[in-house]
């Protein structure tokens, strides 16, 4: 019989990543609560009808489908058979797909829960999505997402607190050297307007995204294939390549858009982010007004976000914006305007083991094991680990009777700090030696001083 | 365009359901840990090869199978696809299922990292499962397992410990009348044996297992059918009838058992784990000797466990038991004798419900929201959020400039027990108005008090 094996792509995380990962969502999810975030879960599988057209044309190919239960090929066209033709079937054997992000689960949320939500809805979701995407490095088929949005308000306050809670993650995940860049769709649109670039701003915004990752050269190069001028690329530059302060940038700016309401609007947009977190007591530390973060979705309209963690290896490991129409793809005539951001959890872990930053409290284990050297003192043992466990300290017995030392090692490599070895002495007088298996000492007390100590 | 709509026997978890659940997760999670269980979590995706022929011929019809990607029909026998063969395909186009529960995921993942883990491994998962399943009430094609297994020792204490967290659990969540049925495989085997049914046992054990749902009658005229004689079915009727206390039982059976060694070890196994409980301290409240209890799976080696909550409409909540063939299934030679059990949160929330057992702080919501009458004092309230969520309070401040009873009707609706509205007289003397929402009383103090008096 073969060895099992996993699915590519995917991933088994045993005790020890289990403990870090749930530092890291901990994290996240106190802060989220802190802001008067309310948790949410969609099912993993959601209708096709519901998941494509909403990704692009490559969104809806890295889509995972489930097959139709029963005899799905029943009512299939023969001819799309006798051709095999694959694409054509597709939607004729399959109904329902995995979720592939979290925020179209949530807008069909909306969509369907309007009447029973109170807005402003400020809702967090950390769950996984699937992704038929090719596996390497830092990328995987199933990887969690940790999303907060709040629709039904366009206020600016929204976008003050995104910042305001990433900054409260990362120091609570001791990330210290990491960027949170903000931009507003209303600048690129205004840099779009003023170097003559209307009508043809994808274009335009998919290659300034790049700025970072090819340069300048590589970026006009593209550009002017794509019919930009030289003069019009200059004067994209020009503004590109602005340096200094946030104010410095704004008021460089604001003398380019002087010609451009779309322009005005983004720089209003920033200086009211700016001055609430001032008005919050908020430092600025760690914000970058990043004039050329493009960001790839269409569908952001105001404030755009990226957080990237420095000296590592890994991109981005969160970002989001404003977006004015996420309801729309269900038909929803009213327009909810709405703002959120995504933690990359995976990334963020990659990050932090490459950093070292993993506290050792990031442990799930537990803090005594009972050990005994026969059958009577296991007994004994019994009511000691009941002791310590109702007062709340995790504990745990060796099952079996074997020799102390083959226990001893199971307490190291399960990293249990403390052991207690129960011999006849032992249930004679009561007195207990309690090793710190780390520093290797160890003292005769009692069950109480133990349990002092412990706690 | 159509109104978005869920799959079928799928469920979205709102804020108010997910608080709910979070304080059964939580309970269950900390009592696992208390009792040194690990957590492992597994990727949604198996390889198909993992699962199929794990859950019987039913168990494989209900697997969700996900769709090749690509063009999946390329290498199809085009014979076929001419004759519209749905079984003979479906392996050619699907590679992957989701996984249908926990317990075949941890053998892959023991027989695959058999060599990191340390034995005993005490291993807990808390994950979604899925089964293409006909929805009905209390029955969805995406739910929840909470499991925890040991592997790798036969220790009976095991057993005792799985009847000990199941009390604790119950505890916490404050469901009192409950049964904690226990029986072991030897003793349906002895009886089996007793009444002549060797060689007949799947018969029996199904049709014992119905005998709380359809009455004697029904079971008799069902094993009749089988080929039981009226004989053997009055020895059978005799045996499960036994009454009175878990003692007289067990000295009742030992009567019958004497020349079944396969009853005596069922005894024998069932007495050390009682012998254990008393040596814990352990009441035993809410535990059943359960003669006819017999689960239907067929892994199951030892002891067998199933919980009921009584009083509510839903069957069991629970349930569990020793195998000693967990790995074999993936071509393991070694065998690795494990015990594990099984909460099903879905039925333990719905149980709950019914029963009205969730505490008024199974709830997620801020503590405070601030209102505000202008932008002045909005700007001021920034700061009086902060100083909240400094302390650890969760908070909110109205992100719009809309009439107080607009926010305060936010409040309400979102459960928030307190707001503070301000306005100029606020900004002015630093005296807030605190309002407790529930009783309605209003006092106006300083912030330093407020947080005293919600911390």
């Amino acid at each position: 019989m073969e060895k099992p094996s996993l699915p590519k792509g995917t991933r088994d995380f045993g005790p020890a990543m289990m403990a870090k990962r749930q530092f890291i969502f901990n994290n996240i999810r106190t802060v989220f609560q802190k802001f008067g975030f309310l948790p949410l879960e969609t099912p993993a599988m959601e209708n096709l009808s519901t998941l494509t057209g909403k990704y692009g044309e490559e969104g809806d190919q890295l889509l995972f489908k489930i097959l139709n239960s029963g005899d799905f090929l029943k009512d299939v066209e023969d001819i799309k058979l006798q051709t095999k033709n694959s694409k054509s079937i597709t939607f004729d054997i399959s109904e329902k797909g995995l979720r592939y992000d979290l925020t179209v689960p949530f807008a069909r949320y909306v969509v369907m829960n309007r009447h029973e939500i109170s807005f402003p809805f400020k809702r967090y979701q950390i769950q996984p999505v699937w992704r038929a995407d090719r596996p390497q490095k830092g990328r995987y088929r199933e990887f969690y997402q940790c999303d907060a949005d709040v629709v039904g308000t366009n206020s600016l306050l929204c976008e003050a607190e995104i910042i305001l809670m990433i900054k409260e993650v990362f120091k609570g995940l001791n990330i210290q050297d990491y960027a949170i860049k903000i931009n507003h769709r209303g600048i690129l649109s205004g840099i779009a307007e003023v170097i003559g670039g209307k009508g043809n701003e994808t274009a335009l915004f998919v290659a300034i995204d790049k700025l970072d990752k090819v340069g300048e050269d590589k970026v006009r190069e593209e550009l002017q294939a794509k019919g930009f001028t030289a003069e019009s690329l200059n004067l994209l530059f020009n503004i590109l390549n602005v340096k200094g302060s946030i104010v410095n940038k704004m008021a460089f700016l604001a003398t380019k858009f002087e010609t451009s309401t779309e322009g005005q609007r983004g720089l209003r947009d920033l200086k009211e982010v700016f001055n609430i977190l001032e008005d919050y007591n908020a430092s600025q530390d760690n914000v970058e007004f990043d004039v050329s973060l493009a960001r790839g979705l269409s569908y952001y309209t105001g404030c755009i976000f990226e957080v990237k963690i420095n000296n590592v290896s890994i991109g981005s490991v969160s970002g989001g914006g404003r977006y004015d129409n996420l309801t729309q793809t269900f038909g929803d005539k009213e327009n909810l305007s709405g703002v959120g951001f995504s933690f990359g959890v995976d990334r963020i872990y990659d990050a932090m083991e490459e950093l070292g930053l993993f506290p050792k409290e990031a442990q799930v284990s537990s803090k005594v094991l009972v050990c005994h050297f026969d059958e009577e003192s296991m007994r004994y043992g019994l009511g000691i680990l009941k002791a310590l466990r109702d007062v709340g300290i995790s504990s745990e017995i060796y099952p079996d009777q074997v020799k102390i030392k083959k226990q001893l090692d199971y307490a190291n490599k399960k990293m249990i700090p403390y052991t207690i070895v129960i011999g006849s002495d032992e249930v004679k007088s009561g007195l207990l030696p309690l090793k710190d298996m780390e520093r290797g000492e160890q003292a005769k007390i009692s069950l109480e001083e133990i349990i002092q100590k412990i706690k």
